[in-house]
């Protein structure tokens, strides 16, 4: 299995590392991540995007799934459904943790819930992950 | 009703001026917009990351909304759903094209489809604003 | 390709049977269908139950994509996501209309208007349709 | 609060009853209910519909809105999805459990999860219910 680090790394160059996804722990079952609201992931107001929230949860899903992926399989997203349900404020930190709700051979089902520090429950993304050869 | 370049420069220090969107038309019917593929947009091999389609989809979706306002209402993002079709590979240039399915008085749905200039579709989103006073 | 008439004939045992649908257009591109919203189709209030909505949705485009199917092939839903935007009337009848977003080799994905005779749009459901060996 | 025997009996004559949800706990927190996978509800190859498990568990989350109202509140459904998991088989019964994800002034969020007898997933569904006055 990729490390944590390895995975972090080869995030950098990537979108979640322009959005600044900070993993906290990779384990088959559950991915953990930290997101800093920047001024530059919010929307009016000084609340963070709900387009940076929902790409928050697809990184964290995603790497859910590679880590549950047999050697020389591949995933791709087919669906994503979020519910918004609070704002996170600029300079606070959003925890994003991600659970499977199925692991099998042709799809996986991602639930990521995103809250603030306070547990404030912020949105909730659950993904549809295909298993290809 | 606000312009579209007003629109274009409020968004400029927020999530969508980090990505690049921009605005090609704004209508209360209709708004498109584009996205460079820059690689820090992309997921591995490449490929516009889906986070980056969602945040660019919902971007497009909400100024469709604003635009719809009566002075003093304000609206958040409740349920944003999508369907990941193709992929859209680094360097090329993707349109966004949001319509409203419904304007009603305590919300709106926009539908925006993303697609690659040759017309491939991408992803299809489909959000719900709640219309808040 | 299966005929419409030997279509609703095998779904007359079946759920689509019990709550009513009928085929009125059945072709690779499209699929329509009338329900007429029976008193045991409704909730409080005489006004169609979303689940009947998305019920008769789920049929119309889970026949569009079996009618897309090449021989040997079987389909499964792995996603659904309604917008629910205006309630249809006990003893009216809703008009469902179906439409292929994306034809491919692992997926389909169809999206279902269902409005009154009228012309009000009620609902769209979009599904995910996997294709199976 | 209206007891559960008196909402059992209020569903008996709408869609809820036409399919045979029986309620089997109701708190303000936690929905449960069983359905019997008739022949009439299912799909071909004797699997339960799609339609027929999403409209088991628009039910259930609705209830769960509904215990949660103030007086003089109504509430409708604005958005529902779905994920599909696993099939389950005639003539067994399914459990569905709704919890609540969000209970606000303005929305309520409920999470279905449908469950064979033996505990196997097979759909989660995720609901928004605006709270209108």
């Amino acid at each position: 299995m990729l490390s944590m680090e390895t995975m972090q790394q080869h995030m950098a160059s990537l979108f979640p590392g322009l959005i600044g996804v900070r993993l906290v722990e990779m384990t088959p079952e559950r991915v953990v991540g930290e997101l800093v609201v920047r001024p530059d992931l919010c929307t009016a107001g000084g609340i963070l995007h709900g387009g940076a929230s929902m790409a928050f949860a697809d990184t964290l899903g995603a790497i859910g799934t590679v880590v549950n992926l047999e050697r020389g399989k591949r995933t791709t997203t087919t669906d994503s459904s979020t519910k918004f349900i609070g704002g996170a404020k600029v300079d606070t930190t959003v925890i994003g943790e991600a659970v499977a709700l199925h692991r099998g051979r042709t799809t996986q089902v991602w639930q990521t819930s995103i809250r603030t520090r306070e547990g404030k429950l912020c949105a909730v993304v659950t993904q549809t992950q295909l298993i290809l050869d």
